[in-house]
C-alpha cells in the first residue's frame, strides 16, 4: 500500500489520528528531508526513511511508487493537506498503468490555509480562493487572470507560496492587482512557521503588506470587503449579526 | 477556556489530537445536535453536552460564552474546519467586549473539501475556490457573481451547501453559469455524506451535475481545464508531467 500523507502544520497535536497510525506502521517513509525531520521528531521509532531534496518531486513520487511494488508498506508525507498543491495528483499521474489504483490511499490533513485562518482568529468564514503564486509549474499570465477574478468576486483569498529567495516580484504584482479591486486597508493575516516552534503571525492591510516580512514559510490571508481586524486578530463575518 | 473545535469529517480517524484531548478534556460540549450525536460515538464517557437545532447559530455560540464565562472548559464543534463556514467568525463576533479574547482557541480541522477531495482521488492540486451556494446569509447576486469569477479564472471549485430540502435551484443556475465559461465535460466529483458510514461518491461531468443525487450533505467539486477522470477517480494535474 502507498499512503500520501498530509500531516498537518507539523506537529502531532494538529496531525490526524489516521496519518500518525499510517506513519507509524510504515515499513518506509518517503519525503522531502523538512518533512522526515519532522516526522522523526514525532515518531523517533519510525523505520526506514527516504528523503530527497526539493523540486524533486517526480523522483520522490517514483520512489514511493517503486517501493509500493515491491510490496513495502510507503508512507508519502508532506505538510498540510497533500491533496493541495501536494503530492497526492503526481502520485495518481506515474501510477497510471502500473500500480493498482486501490493500492493508493490519500490521507488528508489540515491545510496550510486551515492552520493559518485558526492562528489569525477567523478570516475563511466567507467564500475563498487560494493562489499559488510560484510560477515553477503555472504560467505567471495564468496566476495574474486568476488573481484579477479573485479580486472582482470580492473572495476571501490564501495565497500560497508567496515568496521565496530566488522569486521576489509576485507578491508585489499581485498586490498591485488585487489593489485594482480592493481598497488599500482591506486586513491582510500573515503567518511564517505555522505549527513550528518559531510560529509567528502579523495583521496588515493590503496596501502595506510587502512592507511586512513574508518568506517561503509564509500564508497571506487577503480579507473581504466585510473582514476587520480586532485585537490582533483577523475576522471575516458570516453575516450572522448583520 | 472555549475551544472552537472542527472535528474533521466525522469519524474519530480523521480528527486531530489536539481535537480530540480538547473534546475529552472539556466540561461540556455545545454543538448542533448532530453533531453532539457523532461526539458521544466517538468519546462515550464525554461530559455534559448541549446541543441546539439547525438555524440557531447564534444561541449556540451564545450558550457556549456564557459557559465558558462561568469558568467551565467548553468544546463548541462542528464539522469540517471551524474556521470555513464554520463557529469560529461568530464566536469572536459575539465574544467582543464580554470574553477575553485570549480565551478563546481555535482548533482547525480536516476541511469538507480535503477530506472530500481525498476521496475523489486529487482534484485539488491547483488554485481552487471555495463557494457555499446557501442564499441565508449572503444575497444570491454575490454568490452569482463569485461564481462568474471563478469560472473565468478556471479555478477548480468547491461548491458547499449545494442543496437542501427547501433550496434546490441554486446548483442549476450555479451549473448555467459555469457552461459559460467551462466545457461541458468538465469533470465533476460528487461526495455524500463524507466520512460517514453511508458515504458515497460520483464521478460526473459539469453537463450532468444536477442528474445525481446532490443534498445537503454533499460538497460538490467542479474541475479545471486540465482536469480528468480515470478509473473513477478525479485527478488535476499541477504540470510536473507536462
Amino acid at each position: 500500500m502507498l499512503y500520501v500523507i498530509g500531516m498537518g502544520p507539523g506537529n502531532k497535536d494538529n496531525m490526524t489520528y489516521r496519518a500518525y497510525e499510517a506513519l507509524k506502521n510504515a515499513d518506509v517513509v518517503v519525503g522531502y528531508k523538512t518533512y522526515i525531520q519532522l516526522v522523526k521528531e514525532i515518531l523517533p521509532e519510525v523505520k526506514v526513511t527516504e528523503n530527497t531534496g526539493m523540486k524533486k518531486e517526480i523522483e520522490r513520487c517514483q520512489l514511493a511508487i517503486d517501493l509500493a511494488m515491491e510490496g513495502k508498506e510507503v508512507a508519502l508525507v508532506s505538510s498540510g493537506d497533500a491533496g493541495i498543491y501536494g503530492m497526492a495528483g503526481l502520485i495518481y499521474q506515474l501510477a497510471e498503468g502500473k500500480m493498482n489504483i486501490s493500492e493508493i490511499e490519500i490521507i488528508p490533513g489540515v491545510s496550510a490555509s486551515s492552520s493559518c485562518a485558526s492562528i489569525l482568529g477567523a478570516p475563511l468564514m466567507h467564500d475563498f480562493a487560494t493562489i499559488s503564486l510560484s510560477d515553477l509549474l503555472t504560467e505567471w499570465d495564468l496566476i495574474k487572470e486568476r488573481l484579477h477574478c479573485a479580486g472582482k468576486g470580492d473572495f476571501v483569498i490564501a495565497l500560497y507560496n508567496p515568496k521565496s529567495f530566488g522569486r521576489t516580484t509576485q507578491i508585489e504584482e499581485a498586490r498591485d492587482i488585487l489593489l485594482q479591486y480592493k481598497p488599500g486597508d482591506t486586513v491582510v493575516g500573515i503567518v511564517r512557521n505555522s505549527g513550528r516552534e518559531d510560529e509567528s503571525k502579523e495583521i496588515t492591510t493590503l496596501k502595506d503588506m510587502c512592507d511586512c516580512e513574508i518568506n517561503m514559510t509564509s500564508t497571506v490571508i487577503i480579507g473581504n470587503e466585510m473582514t476587520y481586524a480586532k485585537d490582533n486578530m483577523m475576522i471575516t463575518p458570516r453575516g450572522y449579526l448583520v
